[in-house]
């Protein structure tokens, strides 16, 4: 890493390098960069990032980002409300949206369990999950929660706490993606999707 | 990409994605990591960028990015008052610091001439460099710019204009890298190594 002949200069390529998988020379890339911008745009620049902190709000619903009191997605009537898909983070909604096969409401969980983390029940968006279960035409809850220890954690948790409403509660296939060889997959995937399979006249 | 259910969110994305070689997935990842930190360290963060505009300067000198009037370089009374070296950014100030080679001074062009980009020699600073020629004890100006038609062109500007002053002008030496197979060299840069070649008892 160069040495750079300036604190200030060295303080915004800090900063940046505080971005996930960006290190001192990307940083020093894009400080050197927005350096040279226009005054104008540099200011566009901060106060979208800044509104982010000041303008950003959750859903009040289902957690997930937002510009209003409830997302576009909770405010939808088109939306089946009878099915709640619970997903740990807002990345998973917006991949789910982006399939655009699935038709009912999300509840973002914030995280998952995870005792080495310090990420305890209280931490995560559980408690307005069980009281929307209550208050909500809910007949369905599909975990879409990822596959470590920490998401079946989760899952097992969830789903002994669902258990004593009237619902079902399923979770997403798992299997040998579209496209992919067998020989390729690794055994766990491959021996689930065997166990897990499904009548041939029921494949959507 | 992922439809994003926020405005703000997506502005913050559209910011982002105007950092060089960033694409609208990282910038995604980026907001959204921003979004998740406490308000302290965002605040910190744009603190840290916004600085770049208001109190980073230029020395007064040599035009490289400075926090003082005079830069640490041009501040030294250690550095060789009679070279300076020519270059077209701070990067390459930086990179050429890095070697602790260099003893001398420098002079950031800011540029080089590119009629195509509309850059013409009245927005480079040229004319301060031959102000320093004149007011300052220089013996010698070695160019540094890149090997691109603008930087040739830039080259031959500047030797023509400074020829006219009891000083010496040299360029960097162009030539295979150390560590480097001659097999795989390039033939512009392995002839001109052969063209410029050193006598062996000169070699540093």
């Amino acid at each position: 890493m160069n040495q750079i002949p300036s604190a200030i200069l060295e303080n915004a390529v800090e900063a940046f390098a505080t971005l996930p998988g960006v290190g001192n020379r990307t940083a020093l890339r894009y400080a050197l960069h927005l350096m040279q911008q226009p005054d104008a745009s540099v200011t566009t620049f901060l106060n979208a990032l800044s509104r982010l902190k000041t303008d950003l709000h959750r859903c009040s619903r289902c957690h997930c980002v937002s510009d209003t009191e409830l997302c576009p997605v909770c405010s939808n009537p088109k939306r089946d409300q009878g099915i709640i898909c619970v997903v740990e983070n807002i990345q998973d909604v917006m991949a789910i949206e982006n399939t655009r096969q699935y038709q009912g409401l999300y509840h973002v969980l914030g995280g998952v369990i995870s005792p080495i983390d310090g990420v305890g029940i209280g931490d995560l968006n559980i408690a307005s999950l069980l009281q929307r279960v209550q208050q909500e035409p809910v007949r369905e809850v599909i975990l879409a929660l990822p596959t470590t220890m920490e998401g079946d954690t989760t899952n097992y948790y969830l789903n002994k706490q669902l258990k004593q409403f009237p619902l079902q509660v399923t979770t997403i296939a798992r299997g040998i993606a579209i496209g992919d060889n067998l020989e390729f997959a690794d055994e766990v995937t491959l021996g689930r999707s065997l166990l897990n399979r499904v009548p041939f006249d029921n494949i959507a």
